[in-house]
């Protein structure tokens, strides 16, 4: 059994530099592209699917939609399920993320963005940008909605939506696509390849590169390996990496 | 309770003059910019929606996609049936509407066109045409599948679905935005209006302009309107009406 997980491609608020999190931004040309180059990727590399997932934000949905319009594959079903959505960066979204990294200093914003189980200062309830006060969210219970999260938090609202979903598809056969964001996708490595708290904050994970991960019938990793250029995987994977140093 | 129902923007071969049916192609620029002025009519007026419903044909669902975009609404849950798929048009897709005219008569394309139970020619299951040998619709038992419709067999497929999911979804208090085809909303308003059969084969539909329909607790209909200007709306209907005529 195969699974396919996708980083949405680069986002205006990626491009200034600015912590996003929740906050609902459009790709940049660039995302765009790196979007159609990924469906392009599996197109010719003999990639099909049956369902779909991605998150309730703008930059991974578009992304999705246009790797599906490059496999002419725009008929599949999709759902876009707000457990996928990037972790809450809490009162960091909308900073500028080198500006936070001079006020708070490299080694503090390196802890909110690198560390397991530290959340970043949390919004208040009254906030604008309280996820609650959105219609975007409407239709969820609001106390399940986070003001602010750890990876750790983020990794216990998608495991579940893996093990509940996508595994219950992927058992009738189904070939299953995941676009979503940095920290939902490293949240399912850390699942698959059973790495420590210490490890998966290292991981790093380029965006528009689609990477394939390859299951036996009890789920243990049997294959993975992202699809395309090495060098150029690398060389992005190293911007991700760079995003929190003070410039 | 109410219902918006919207045909999708104009497509490359409408620009053509082309019979289209199931063939799965891709909006004009003409309308990519309806789609868009739908979506923005839309959000001016203050329409907001729950779930949308479309077809598997890219026209239908981009024009979906670009509404949605055009409202800040591309997080809402959309689901894609083949049921809403365009009246299938057996052999005549593919075929120049004017040349079929000139070959066939006027007269015999008005029956087709605009008969309520005389379907066109059909194709044969070897036909590559054929949707029960194309991918997109390897989910579909085969024996559904159509190789050419009378309207009265589109009615037969849509009003049912209507039915069974879009009305138990009004009545758990959704609103509902259906984006679909000529012949696939024709059958609606057909079923909503008490039409007769002569009467439903008269029904034109301009493409890209909402129509909302207002239902009392018995699905009964209390309001029936086009949003936006009438003027261009009217053109448009007669712009339809006249594509079957020999130029």
């Amino acid at each position: 059994m195969k699974l396919v997980l996708i980083r949405h491609g680069e986002s205006e608020w990626n491009r200034m530099n600015l912590f996003t999190g929740w906050t609902d931004v459009e790709l940049s040309e660039q995302g765009w592209r790196e979007a159609v180059n990924a469906g392009e990727l599996l197109r010719t590399e003999g990639y099909d699917f049956d369902v779909c997932h991605t998150s309730r934000l703008k930059r991974a949905i578009h992304t999705l939609d246009l790797i599906l319009d490059s496999m002419d594959r725009s008929w599949l079903p999709v759902r876009k399920a707000w457990v996928l959505n990037e972790r809450h960066y809490g009162a960091l979204q909308g900073l500028d993320k080198a500006e936070t990294a001079r006020k708070y200093g490299e080694d503090q914003v390196k802890i909110w963005r690198r560390s397991y189980d530290v959340p970043p200062p949390a919004l208040t309830a009254d906030d604008e940008r309280n996820p609650a006060k959105s219609g975007q969210y409407r239709d969820v219970d609001p106390t399940l909605l986070p003001l602010t999260e750890s990876l750790k938090e983020t990794v216990a609202r998608v495991v579940p939506y893996f093990e509940e979903t996508v595994k219950s598809e992927m058992l009738l056969g189904k070939r299953v696509l995941v676009v979503a964001h940095g920290n939902t996708l490293r949240a399912l490595v850390k699942h698959f390849d059973g790495l420590s708290e210490e490890e998966v904050v290292g991981v790093n994970i380029p965006t528009g590169v689609p990477l394939v991960y390859e299951f036996d019938g009890r789920f243990a990793v049997v294959g993975k390996q992202y699809l395309g250029d090495r060098a150029a995987i690398e060389a992005r994977m190293k911007a991700v990496a760079d995003q929190g140093k003070a410039k």
